[in-house]
């Protein structure tokens, strides 16, 4: 998986763990047109910081990413930190450093020491290679279990177009901006305000409308980098057929991303969309699917794969959405459990429970109440969250 | 433990399961002046709705709980059932149906059989006793580990008043009524609108500061009854004094009964207050507070007796609550962990830890940016938590 003028790499730096991945570069052969989008969480970690404050040019060539520690809340110290590291990387690249963006993930509120990524930077930049990323995918991961990588080619007015795209995530992960990490690279040649309308957009319906455990985290980072590398004619407002193919295929990757990233979730067994139809408004209709993508009761039930519609009704009940009691019906699929309101009986939570077998399945909310509707992607709550989150930091 | 003029009893019907008290039956020996505060959740169950409209009176006599199942999301039949059941109480009791108060608690969405309920109906009345609230409290009990019940003693003008009180709750709890089901009995004479505004403003700063699990149930119900059998001087405005005596006993009984539901909470070996202080606005700080006691990770983290105050900063940045992150102080009871935005280090996460292997504690979250405070009762997140409402139902 390639696309035309990047490479990356990663190397054991020994950040947190040893005898592991936890320092990776991705590198454009120049500089490129960069958008991003960052937590919405008030307390912000220091390479987020940086990278907004840099990106408001629309220009970068290079990404320093590190697990093991987050740098978030890490005050003045955090930020000197990560325009260090950034420096380094600059120096070692022979690039411009305002054209170095840097990433963290791991634990919150641990000072960083600057020695492993002073020792382990040469090495890093002469591992750069266009098959490093897979492990620059692995190097990202913290309780993720599997590297998360999309790779796709559309042809843009005549000319091939490669889109390459890695994410990490596992918890703390949340509608506004879900993902804890995600890069994505093209060699599209593409004008700014098109890019940044794209991924703004793309975020909103993709990362922004998954969850696994309702955590927004400090770090969440998604940037776009496109290098021109292909060749294509510009994408710009001028040519709306090449951008609307561009733009289906950028959204593409971010939702494949963003399902893998539910699909990973933190002891996660099940990938269940809840989907809230006929709110008179969408923007209830989305409070109601996230109210209920995010009950602890529903999440269990999911795991224990009982079709449990009464704790969907409790949670829908405590939700922003207005909606009559009497009106709402609710599928598994295409089996209705819920009719007006009343159950449906035995035979057909049998049949839910049946589809509650598949690894994904759609819950259908019906209010009956209007035109709008709000889907949010999320998983079960199994033991295996509460092992992992309860052990993370031994 | 006892009240004047009231009595209490409760049998096995065979609601749901076999062999276990589940129909219980509060009476007073003359009608009593009654305040209730009910679920907010917009799904609310048959009983909610039946002794909402009854209690526009503001008069009470009887209250018919059981348990098993909830009448919840039953629809209109749900509604005959309840007042079906009332029925058949005033019936055995003779009494004005109108005076009998109703409370369902369990499973949600399936239909009620009126055959226990009327077989179980003439032992259940005769068994009422003026000791019978140890049982009852049992019969309302669903995935609770043991009756909560507390008494209180208070002299009222020289004249010794009772206030007694029975909960249930140990799931679907948070705030905005929090318990399932709560009802406190007291001998006082007062008057309506005293006793509502004691009930309104106690249920505000206790059942509504405690949470489980974020999920408001469809059921929850606090009704108080006073029956003036104590034959103190009216409890009225022209009274402040005495008012206020009872005022405080009255809330102590309420957040002692909420305190028990949590202590009790599915699953919880842990209960933490989480205190956030210096904030510009209550509600502001109540909202951080309940961020904070609802977020998985916290709530995981205290399970596992990590003190990973990252998760707390996290938890707080995605709340409605302004503040700056960099005045930010927290410390666990008061070991200090976090000063100004900044961990405090591996000495003070060491303490930490010790004051985490206490069954209770308290976060202070200092804000230093306002006067005002918020406080949420929580528990910790369990793998138990996670068994218990997986196979809930099964």
């Amino acid at each position: 998986m390639r696309v035309k003028g990047f490479s990356a790499a990663a190397v054991e730096a020994g950040i947190r763990y040893k005898n592991r991945l936890d320092l990776g570069l991705i590198y454009s052969d120049r500089p490129a047109v960069t958008a991003g989008v960052f937590t919405t969480n008030r307390v912000k970690a220091a390479p987020v910081l940086l990278d907004r404050k840099r990106l408001q040019r629309g220009q970068a060539q290079a990404v320093l990413i590190n697990s093991g520690n987050a740098n978030a809340c890490t005050g003045e110290k955090g930020l000197e930190f990560a325009r260090l590291t950034a420096d380094m990387a600059a120096r070692e690249l022979d690039i411009d450093p305002e054209f170095v963006q840097v990433a963290s993930t791991g634990v919150i509120g641990e000072p960083l020491e600057s020695e492993p990524f002073a020792r382990a930077m040469p090495g890093l930049v002469k591992a750069l290679s266009r098959d490093g990323f897979d492990d620059l995918a692995r190097a990202m991961m913290t309780t993720d279990t599997r590297p998360k990588i999309v790779h796709r080619t559309i042809a843009v007015d005549g000319v091939l177009v490669s889109i390459l795209g890695v994410a990490k995530g596992a918890g703390m992960i949340m509608p506004n901006m879900a993902t804890m990490l995600c890069f994505v690279l093209t060699d599209a040649r593409i004008v700014f305000p098109v890019l940044r309308d794209i991924v703004t957009k793309g975020v909103e319906t993709s990362f922004n409308r998954i969850t696994v455990d309702g955590d927004t985290s400090t770090n969440d980072t998604v940037l776009v980098m496109a290098n021109g590398a292909a060749g294509n004619g510009w994408l710009e407002e001028d040519n709306p057929g090449a951008v609307a193919t561009f733009r289906a295929a950028m959204e593409g990757v971010f939702s494949e991303l963003a399902t893998m990233i539910v699909a990973d979730g933190e002891g996660a067994t099940r990938m269940v969309t809840i989907r809230v139809e006929g709110a008179r408004e969408q923007e209830a209709a989305l409070d109601a699917a996230r109210t209920i993508a995010n009950s602890p009761l529903v999440k269990t039930a999911f795991f224990g794969r009982d079709p449990n519609w009464g704790r969907i009704m409790a949670a829908l009940g405590r939700s922003d959405c207005f909606f009559h009691p009497d009106r709402v019906c609710i599928s598994f699929d295409d089996v209705m459990m819920v009719e007006n309101g009343l159950g449906l009986g035995p035979d057909a939570e049998r049949k839910a429970a049946m589809v509650m077998e598949q690894k994904t399945f759609t819950v259908h909310v019906q209010l009956n109440d209007g035109v709008e509707c709000g889907e949010i992607l999320t998983c079960d709550l199994s033991n295996e969250y509460v092992a992992i989150n309860a052990d993370y930091r031994s």
